[in-house]
């Protein structure tokens, strides 16, 4: 019998030691393929320990594969595949994943994936003013009275909420949603309603419910720029149709529509991102004919809808759709927290009932907690308590912001468009022999940062335009943010 | 000038019942399109009220479409679009949505998406004995001790939790899963984990990871259920591999890797979903060996991986992945909650990478405090007792069904699979002229509920198999349920 020496004194667990002995006795050659080890009660014996202590040891040699074992009969040691066996690929030969990854994914990732890239998630640290960001500020989280509310439903009934919820979302967010787009004009039921996590997983939802590869989506140009991967992913053509002052272009949309009709059109008609444009209800109302004419789902994209903190703004599209060709996108990312994931589509049952089965093949289901911790937040009125809060924020901080913009009068090549509401402000820069690059250098060299103009049109252009967002910064922040933005443009401009 | 009257006793706002009495004057037709309305200073004046009650009443007006008004100027009455207007298609104009959905979220709709079908995420209430359920038993969820570290959480840095989280999930809990999976064996550092919205989500990522339409995709016969609508979506071509009691069929699986590689193979070498089989290290190193021949990555869904409260189970194939083609699926949906949505996806980095860039597109990130959470309550050492208790928890149940079976043994129609370990058993009624609607039927007047085999089979067989599982049901309901499994039984081969 091969003989295994235990230390009773050492701080290793006895079945542990057991275990290295063994491996060790197999890999200098001890111990054979085919040698049987000593049965347990035996060895228990011969070594004075607990017979458990041994059971141990063999079964977690055999999880390993070192040893062979059938219940009731001897345990045996058997050949194991070794990590680092022959059959390791050699390098050339190694699975070559780009062979293996859909090209539609690989594309993705060569064009958006890399570090550094806007629409990567990580963007570098930067300790100048960052007119970047489009998230809502953290400072005015409400995150105490949410913890409240969250503590409220977990302590009420955890277990519903910790199992398997609805592929549609939790039913009384649904309830609340639904009441609360009474406010906006739009009369839908809670089956009419299904909950994303978030407006992007809304649109993702879409496009797997509307679109097939090759077919046409008309977007807005400029546009969300996270469209432009998303849809491409998917494999259909992007249209994009130009912006006036007013919203995208009619005529064009129409001759569009003419040509051929797409799978959907995506539209942000409040505070357009990135141009801040505001579409008048006249322009609306065209708008909804023309696609009921053509029956052209609408996506309306309302990431923004309660940031109508100057008042003036039209009624969604979707309060006037009686014909049901208007889905709804809404998100509690840009009011609440973008970290909860929570947003939302309001559309036509027959919609909304695909779009359940859709979301269960993707996920099952939204978070249950986070969705009941939502609801019990607006019941108790917190929601409204905040949207008052941060409409007064807002409202400082763009009204200043525009009011710096009246500097840059002084340029008659600077032009923007004063927005109706909502965080952005799109500035276009004429007559400049600069790349996005350069002027990128120009401004970081100015201590600010602004998104990129060429991060939301599908191909480039020879204008150079660049969005300024007030999500982020305070009052002094903008000011001294204006400041620098005055001195750069002049710096690119001399 | 016309004629407004406010009562100012009135319960109603008084720029509410101005609205209400422009509107009234409008639809009656006393204002006309064109008409001019009193300019506020004058109306306020007159009605004497302040000007803002006029203000408000006038921008909501405008936001519902029924004046036009431009700042500084008067307003005017305008043409509003009626929302029963003309426009408004007819039945047999209306939109089809039958024409505007993609066939592939159609078809899902059609066979899986009915309420009442297993896959609906709407399972009828049900008062007997529930065999049929997978979900964890919520009666043992650590409910109190997650809020407890959500709670820690939420105060100590709650900004940083509600804003947009990476692509890739939460770095500490990351962290923790990469330092857990070496308990099984499998080495990773955090840059080859990427957290997914439960194993779910992980398996939709992958599938737009690694599937073009057309390409074929191993999976086992049968397999997990929501596999087929999920494939099926991506359009791909699903080839079943009948299982032994091994695990899949190997010759076979060699045989189709000759024919023609697919994109991957699907398998759960634990506890398998429905037959609870769990594939021998000896089986596992021939498996990966194959693969490795063919290049092609294998997906090992281990969702039940902590569920060896038998002990005897193998490492998971990934921890002989020295090749990394192995692509490893987890989950803490059968462990502790379904509910909170997360599961992750071990691989190379380079899949990974891909995988990040997908996960953005579809929704952007987890959700940010329930990582966090799940973070700290895995630090605190919560996960640790928990699993233990469970353990125990499943043990007996397990080992109450099993010796329960026995007593089918009279049965020499009826066959089942002794697991290793998980929730199900997998039982075989041979030589039966019921089809499964018929045999439900008197499970449910046995007041029993099993699932039926169908759901994991992609064709129809005229084999009858029913997979029941302990995971919701304590001894006396197995003890109770096996008693009306028994006659159920009786009454079938009567």
């Amino acid at each position: 019998m091969v003989l295994f020496k235990l230390d009773k004194n050492s701080k290793i667990p006895l079945f542990k030691q057991l275990i290295n002995e063994i491996k060790e006795k197999i890999e200098i050659g001890a111990l054979k393929v085919g040698d049987k080890l000593p049965p347990t009660r035996q060895l228990a014996a011969h070594l004075d320990v607990n017979r458990t202590t041994i059971y141990k040891a063999y079964q977690e040699l055999w999880a390993l594969g070192y040893i062979e074992s059938k219940s009731g009969s001897y345990s045996y040691v058997r050949q194991k595949r070794e990590c680092n066996s022959e059959v390791l690929l050699s390098e050339n030969e190694s699975i070559c994943w780009k062979n293996k990854i859909n090209p539609q994914a690989e594309k993705l990732f060569q064009q958006f994936g890399k570090i550094g890239h806007p629409f990567s998630g990580k963007t570098e640290k930067f300790d100048g003013i960052d007119f970047s960001l489009l998230h809502p500020d953290s400072r005015y989280f409400p995150a105490e009275r949410f913890r409240k509310a969250l503590n409220e439903v977990l302590t009420a009934n955890p277990s519903d909420l910790f199992d398997y919820g609805e592929s549609r979302g939790y039913l009384p967010l649904r309830r609340i949603i639904s009441n609360r787009l009474t406010l906006h004009g739009i009369n839908t039921n809670v089956d009419e309603i299904i909950i994303t996590n978030g407006a992007q997983n809304a649109i993702d939802l879409l496009i797997k419910l509307l679109v097939k590869p090759g077919d046409r989506v008309f977007v807005e140009s400029p546009s969300y720029g996270m469209m432009f991967p998303t849809l491409t992913f998917y494999g259909c053509k992007i249209v994009p149709i130009p912006m006036t002052n007013e919203g995208a272009d009619l005529n064009i949309l129409q001759s569009e529509l003419q040509k051929e009709a797409p799978a959907f059109y995506y539209t942000m008609p409040n505070f357009h991102n990135p141009t801040g444009i505001t579409a008048n209800q006249e322009y609306r109302e065209k708008l909804i004919a023309l696609f009921e004419k053509f029956q052209v789902p609408i996506v309306e994209d309302a990431f923004e809808e309660e940031m109508k903190y100057f008042g003036k703004v039209p009624l969604p599209i979707k309060s006037m759709d009686k014909n049901k060709i208007v889905i709804y996108v809404g998100s509690f990312s840009k009011i609440l927290f973008p970290g909860i994931r929570v947003g939302w589509i309001a559309a036509s049952k027959e919609c909304i009932d695909r779009l359940a089965v859709l979301k269960r093949c993707s996920d099952m289901s939204g978070n249950q907690p986070i969705q009941a911790a939502l609801a019990e937040f607006c019941k108790e009125g917190f929601y409204e308590v905040h949207i008052k809060k941060i409409h007064k924020v807002y409202r400082k901080r763009m009204m200043l912001a525009i009011s710096n913009l009246q500097k840059l009068n002084r340029f008659e090549n600077v032009e923007w468009i004063e927005p109706n509401g909502g965080f952005t402000i799109w500035i276009k820069l004429k007559n400049i022999p600069f790349s996005y690059d350069e002027l990128n250098e120009i401004f970081l060299a100015n201590k600010i940062r602004l998104a990129l103009g060429r991060d939301f049109f599908l191909t480039n252009s020879t204008e150079r335009y660049f969005r300024l967002s007030v999500a982020n910064l305070n009052e002094k922040e903008i000011y001294l943010g204006f400041n620098r933005l005055y001195n750069a443009i002049k710096d690119i401009y001399n």
